[in-house]
């Protein structure tokens, strides 16, 4: 009987300890990063980011761009949250962070803009999708570009590419360096969620 | 001793269940609703929205309507995984579904269209939060308005209302119903994710 008592005893405490876990799980997740990368160094495409926390929609529409706009056209930008707890803690982001700038293009344009007239307004509104862009913060993978690797997926529609070689500087990281280096390589006075207001 | 075995192995049992419970609600939640009402039917500010799948930016600006947009300007609209789920199995909200529109400034105009330059391109970006809007599906309660509930919790700078009323058909309902009441009172043609492209 005192065996049995022992062995019961035993379950309830792996018991215990699991349900102890599966709490700390959901309340203070240590962040650990989601970036996979293959054998030759290339990103894997990231899954799930549009569950991920949207911080904000820039919008560069070819209509004011010559036709021909850098990144066409809305860039939907999402964090994990887990990512952005301690950002928002930190004021900069952990290591392992992935930023993904989501493109579409905008709904049929009727105006030059590339606006048209919705019963809301005259404005823009979300098209097709159309290419992908990622930041994964990794101090020692990319020393050389201030801790930051910048990979691109396409920008065209679905779907985008499965993998992506580390873009060079003059394409991605160069720019970002020039403009927002202190502020953790990222446009944070365009996310009204980092800036909080 | 034989005492003691039970109420261990009832313990046991709790702690079974429990930890079966925190499994099955990760899993497999129904969908619930997080719509709020007190006493006198009016919405309580929905919370923690900022953190639900967001499905959209459309934009319309001060600058393209003539100084005063009916939505100024850019609207981020969110919908809870829950919900999202069914719909993209069925094509329909479930009863409860609550969707947040919540607006935000453009940042600092620079063009009369309310547009500036930014290193990736002439366009738009967001300013300050400037308010919600949010509707309720709850096909009893609203029966009137063909099953979803309007409210404005004010189109201003944070903090919104704490509640809002249901606004009147001519404010909210009678437009929805106008143009999108075969797709369940929402504009789901401006939201790539429930378009599936």
């Amino acid at each position: 009987m005192r065996r049995i008592l022992v062995v019961v005893m035993l379950g309830l405490a792996v018991l215990a300890a699991r349900s102890l876990s599966l709490y700390a799980g959901r309340v203070a997740a240590a962040p650990q990063s989601t970036a996979v990368f293959d054998a030759d160094g290339k990103l894997k495409l990231p899954v799930g980011y549009r569950h991920w926390v949207f911080v904000g929609a820039p919008l560069t529409p070819n209509g004011l761009n010559n036709g021909k706009a850098g990144f066409p056209e809305y860039h939907h930008v999402y964090v994990e949250e887990k990512n952005l707890d301690v950002y928002l803690k930190t004021g900069s982001f952990p290591e392992g962070t992935v930023i993904v700038k989501e493109l579409t293009r905008v709904l049929d344009p009727t105006f030059p803009d590339g606006s048209r007239a919705e019963p809301s307004g005259r404005g823009y509104f979300n098209g097709e999708f159309n290419g992908m862009d990622v930041t994964v913060k990794d101090s020692k993978r990319f020393a050389n570009t201030n801790g930051w690797g910048f990979f691109n997926f396409g920008h065209h529609p679905l779907p985008y590419a499965e993998s992506a070689k580390e873009a060079s500087a003059a394409e991605c990281a160069g720019c970002h360096a020039s403009f927002v280096a202190k502020t953790d390589m990222t446009w944070v006075q365009f996310y009204p969620i980092l800036r909080g207001r």
